[in-house]
């Protein structure tokens, strides 16, 4: 199964309390990439300026991802991220963004990349997606991220993508702020009825849960007491996430393949956290990635013991 | 075996976006001993004022609690708690607290009271925690909560507190204030050197994490469209909890007491939000606790089906 992904692909200068990173490869599409290349060929859609090199495309093409699709913009520059962490690096302040080659991005597919069985709309404006979700037809799964400013500025064309797609991510504040629903539950429940069979709330160090219209699923980061840089950690979720489905859309999503593609994004996104930028994941060996999906699998296994309550 | 609870005694007025109550039972060790009172004997050990009468007492006594260490203080008011939360309940703010007999209490508990087997010292002033430690000294299994204010006012009383007890439970940002340290896991190491063996953090809506010397483990909440009233889901928490754990100290704490220790305090602590006050946890039957943990662990197992990575 052929994955795409469109989304950003930046340079980020990142300040967390660990260190200082001037301009490291980033971008929605760059992370989730990295990740979805365990499972599966992926094609990377996104435009890069002159100053994205031969060295940063060898990033891309880790595990065989195609970077055909990636648009060279000749006078143009790469799009820009700086932000910097809080002691805890649960907040993030935003301190510049420049779109670059951004601002006039019209997504053109090769047809390889239009003929994905499954596509990954990463987050950016969602006129855009919805110009993507179109190119590519035939797709069997289709999942989007997106974030607090689109709600904002262009609500309407997010929920008209949202009603085209199979799963939608968001963070528990987005998914509350979209809906206007204060309880995250009955906030995925009200999106299951627009469209999407599958809510995947995303929590930062809480992990994330996962909710379709029949069961709900919960599963904690994998707990570190090393994080470094959280940038990138909700796309390499993503990227573990689908790339699982994947794997396994053809025989159909059973709740034992969901939870497992939770496991997948929820180890992949913990070695994208111990690194700058996508060092680590871009280095990290298929079965130390296997390692943490089994240790999760033990951090959060009980056995009911049923005791005879009073009353 | 049975339990003691020092702690507060009290009455809430609260404000929630789903209503107002002016004046309802509350306090911490109320809310521990209705949860607890589920696994074995529960003694309160804490002041009431004129203001308490039998209707509260009878509540307190649910599933065979006793009051006998209930100090009935002539001429004072009882402890009073007035606040007031955010529309999605993540956020709360004090309106009133007035300490009526709580400010010069000193806790006398009686034989009985003494001779618990399980001990928890629910959020009071660390000095009075020490007291009743020391009260107990036979205790088998002390579990201790605190708060913010006693990390800012009463730091070195609360280090002796805590290294003198089994268990801390605590919220995730009070786990890093108290050691300064801001990634959760290395916090609950550093505890874990001073005394406890087990150092659980409280994670609000996201759930709670179990962190001892050779294990992790974390269940998310139980998840809920309504949520009514989040007071005093830490203590209901920590009764199920505790509960639970004296149950088993006989025969030892393994992983699977813990685990399911956690998974009781959950559900019940489930119940506690569902209504205002003590109102579901008081009136909620045996059966639909150990419903709920059965549904937790439905909502968190996953087998994990490993896949052939790339790379």
């Amino acid at each position: 199964m052929s994955i795409t992904v469109v989304g950003s692909i930046a340079f980020d200068a990142v300040e967390t309390p660990f260190g200082v990173r001037e301009r490291m490869l980033g971008g929605a599409a760059t992370h989730f990439a990295l990740a979805a290349s365990f499972f599966d060929q992926v094609r990377v859609v996104g435009p890069v300026g002159d100053d994205f090199g031969e060295q940063e495309l060898e990033v891309l093409r880790t595990r065989g991802t195609s970077t055909d699709d990636v648009e060279h913009v000749a006078g143009g520059r790469t799009f820009f991220w700086k932000g910097k962490y809080g002691w805890d690096l649960g907040t993030r302040e935003t301190l510049d963004t420049q779109l670059g080659v951004f601002e006039s991005f019209s997504p053109k597919l090769s047809e390889q990349a239009r003929a994905c069985d499954v596509l990954f709309l990463a987050n950016i404006q969602p006129g855009l997606q919805l110009d993507v979700r179109a190119q590519c037809a035939d797709a069997r799964f289709v999942a989007l991220d997106s974030m607090n400013l689109w709600i904002d500025i262009a609500r309407h064309e997010l929920l008209e993508i949202i009603s085209r797609v199979d799963c939608l991510t968001l963070n528990d504040e987005e998914l509350r702020q979209l809906t206007g629903k204060p309880n995250l539950v009955s906030a995925a429940r009200e999106i299951l009825t627009t469209g999407p069979s599958i809510v995947v709330a995303k929590q930062g160090e809480h992990g994330a849960a996962l909710i379709t219209s029949d069961q709900f699923f919960a599963l904690p980061a994998y707990p570190l007491e090393t994080v470094i840089d959280p940038t990138g950690a909700g796309d390499t979720f993503a990227g573990g996430f689908v790339g699982y489905i994947a794997r396994h859309v053809g025989s159909g999503l059973s709740a034992d393949v969901l939870r497992n593609a939770m496991a997948y994004g929820t180890a992949l996104a913990s070695f994208n956290v111990e690194g700058f930028g996508t060092e680590q994941v871009a280095a990290v060996s298929a079965e130390a990635v296997a390692e943490r999906v089994a240790e999760l699998w033990q951090f959060t296994r009980f056995e009911h013991v049923v005791v005879e309550l009073v009353g």
